[in-house]
């Protein structure tokens, strides 16, 4: 299965898949291309990539097999009449932990080497490597360790162990860490609508988040070690008392308090449970839900 | 009344306030400290401060006065007999931006010219120029510019204008962002719980959080212009589908949501709203109690 054949197939050709395609055709690859509405292969096949006909076509066409989709479910439709034996299977169609698992071994039962990517990019992102972009990749150690060389053209490729669904949880927690720093900005730029111009505030913002952006590092060592006043410089307490004013300042301010008041509900209620001198990781036990209502 | 003269007052002995004190006493000036529970000036007068007996006393002995309390009341119930004409008052007492310009009308009214400063530090940091740490001040334009040399030595000192609640709404607004911040870095934790070393996950977090702080450059351009498209990669519509692989993700890691739910209520309500094309940027309209249920 040729580790230097430079030799790739992409199936699913929307805004990423044609993304990663380009940058390998850029960077020599022979790539063929499928994609279920034929017309977006288009565009690729004017810059090099052959079109195959069918999703069947394209996995036999090379042994790397890469699979952008809409969700798992279409992955599964597109490749159901394919030889996957012998092919190593990429898939970067965004899911879950688990449906990563359970395709994985639907794949192992077609005789194919699987792979499960989680993009921490998009489009524009891609081929561009002072952008930072990367991937996640997870699965058959054997798999990436051959085609290390293919998977870092579109990006950086980071891998994150043998559990299959591990690219997709680390993809998805670091996802979830910025859809709450994106609530915190709102909430932010909307305090300070009409007191002070958004750009002046913005880098403000930007400098703080990134300096506070370190806390994760002690929340880190309070997980590991179980002591969640490690190194504790502003406590649970003050936190809870320094809340107060966050309210008050929303509600002259005319913002709605909707996007912190859960974390400062879980805080208030680990403060209760008798924990003064913690910071805010024993906001984490309270998140599992098996833990609920104890 | 003396830029020069090297005397301060400090009122409030709290970690704040002994912290900052401590750092006058180290630049060699002549302090002077008052606290409510007496006992607590006692280390400081050992390290060279000078204890007053009473708020009063401690506002007579020095023309620049720094007051470091609980909160607003106490700040008036402290200063109820102090001869404030004539003195500069900075009050570093957390508080709303709305307290903050009621207390700059009192000091007016009583003859001081007011300085509001909203802290971006916790004790550790001051007087450690290499942690970062600073402080918003507003109010009085002259005051500041007189003591900047006094008021920049527990801390970096960032003048935010004459409206005295300034300082505290850039206070609270960072203070928010990070509480937002916070909240997504628990749900991560939460996810990841014991799929990978906590400490391997740090890094991948901080770095992310990093890069996508920038995103409030973005925000600020959207909410200048008006136009909530400008420059998006990864729009509404996008992220609403992805969101869904983040609630599957969390239920499947036995996580609740409920930290992340209310933005992407708001998300899913923008969207609802004929905005696919936006970022996230318009759920700081949807923040403002005003226009609620519109």
């Amino acid at each position: 299965m040729g580790h230097d054949s430079k030799q790739i197939s992409v199936l699913g050709l929307g805004a990423m898949g044609a993304a990663i395609t380009r940058a390998w055709l850029a960077a020599g690859y022979d790539t063929t291309v499928w994609n279920r509405t034929a017309s977006r292969a288009e565009p690729l096949v004017a810059e090099g990539a052959k079109a195959a006909a069918t999703a069947a076509e394209a996995v036999a066409a090379s042994g790397l097999v890469i699979v952008c989709l809409l969700d798992d479910a279409s992955v599964g439709e597109a490749l159901a009449d394919a030889g996957l034996a012998g092919k190593d299977l990429v898939n970067i169609t965004t899911g879950t932990p688990g449906e990563a698992r359970e395709r994985a071994g639907w794949a192992a039962g077609r005789g194919a080497r699987y792979l499960d990517g989680g993009m921490m990019a998009v489009p524009p992102m891609i081929g561009v490597p002072e952008s930072g972009a990367y991937v996640f990749y997870s699965g058959s150690r054997e798999s990436f360790a051959e085609h290390h060389d293919a998977l870092s053209v579109p990006a950086s490729a980071r891998y994150v162990g043998e559990d299959a669904g591990s690219a997709a949880l680390h993809d998805v927690a670091l996802l979830s860490g910025m859809t709450g720093m994106f609530a915190g900005m709102a909430h932010a730029f909307a305090l300070m609508r009409g007191a002070t111009s958004p750009s002046g505030f913005a880098p403000l913002l930007v400098e703080w988040l990134t300096a506070m952006a370190g806390a994760a590092d002690g929340m880190a060592a309070h997980l590991e070690s179980g002591d969640y006043t490690l190194g504790v410089a502003s406590n649970l307490a003050m936190m809870v008392q320094g809340n107060r004013t966050l309210l008050r300042t929303a509600e002259e301010q005319g913002v709605s308090p909707e996007l912190l008041a859960p974390l400062m509900a879980l805080m208030e209620r680990r403060l209760a449970d008798g924990h003064p001198d913690e910071g805010t990781t024993g906001v984490v036990d309270l998140l599992a839900t098996s833990g609920r209502g104890r």
